[in-house]
């Protein structure tokens, strides 16, 4: 095990920041690109991110911290911002998600105690028991997720522009 | 086809920046873990960046433009970063690699015109004949490589952290 919650909360206080200088006054091309049919675009991955924020973590911390394995929190829903499409440009997206994010990192700071908090456990709907050091790591990993997502997605856009070197570009080597 | 010169200069121009609010700062542990015996750290991912910016990208574009196929363009060595290992900080590194890339889309810009030049020829060492174009795109496409790389690494350091998490985030299943 590595974690740190010190070290998660340095992660998880600067993606907003990270995603903003990489994708903040970009051209629609390459915010409306994906990986083709049933895959998401930039914006789809960052209105994810914010319904994550909204709905899933701090949420199932306190789900956790109140009913310990009592009974399981309700079921994340991965897909839900695909069904409500704010009607939001990129940058208000983004400062949505930074504000919210600066907020929840906040909470997670005075909910948990490292020293008492990190090995109690909830109940997941399919995985059963889980620990509250798994919740925070995973949504650090979630977002290196989706931001190695997003690279990946506007890299695809390049895909035949560059030619022979596509053999030492890993990240269409898939 | 999708390659527009100043969509690719608005990445160009953001990669810096984004590397320096995802890692600034970051504690010693994610900038030292890797991905196993000869894999690259997060240090290691910039230092292969600058050197980049020294001798590969803009030197093969001004070869390319004064030579045409005449000579092969000198092969770029992926691995130099790892012999001259510079001893500065990572705060330094990043400062460095925003200055020259600022020079080197400067350069850049200056030294083609899309109309005239995209479609001309160099020959490769082992490629033959590559384009203006090919060889701007795949400079854009290896800074998202290599920041994929980077968030992929430091999602590495919680594989076991995350627990019965790991079957949702696609970074850890490769």
């Amino acid at each position: 095990m590595k974690f740190e919650l010190n070290e998660a909360m340095e992660v998880l206080e600067r993606t907003p920041q990270a995603l903003e200088q990489l994708i903040g006054g970009l051209s629609a091309e390459w915010l409306r690109c994906n990986e083709g049919e049933g895959t998401w675009n930039v914006t789809e991955v960052i209105e994810h991110l914010i319904e994550g924020e909204k709905t899933n973590w701090i949420p199932r911390l306190k789900f956790i911290l109140q009913e310990g394995e009592g009974k399981p929190f309700p079921p994340f829903d991965r897909f839900a911002h695909l069904r409500e499409q704010a009607d939001t440009t990129m940058e208000q997206k983004l400062q949505e998600f930074k504000a919210i994010r600066r907020h929840n990192v906040a909470q997670l700071k005075e909910l948990v105690d490292p020293a008492l908090h990190l090995e109690l456990t909830g109940l997941h709907p399919t995985f059963g028991a889980v620990k509250v050091r798994e919740l925070i790591s995973t949504w650090v990993v979630h977002d290196l997720t989706h931001t190695a997502q997003i690279v990946r997605v506007m890299a695809e856009r390049y895909r035949t522009d560059v030619g022979p070197w596509i053999q030492f570009l890993g990240i269409l080597n898939k």
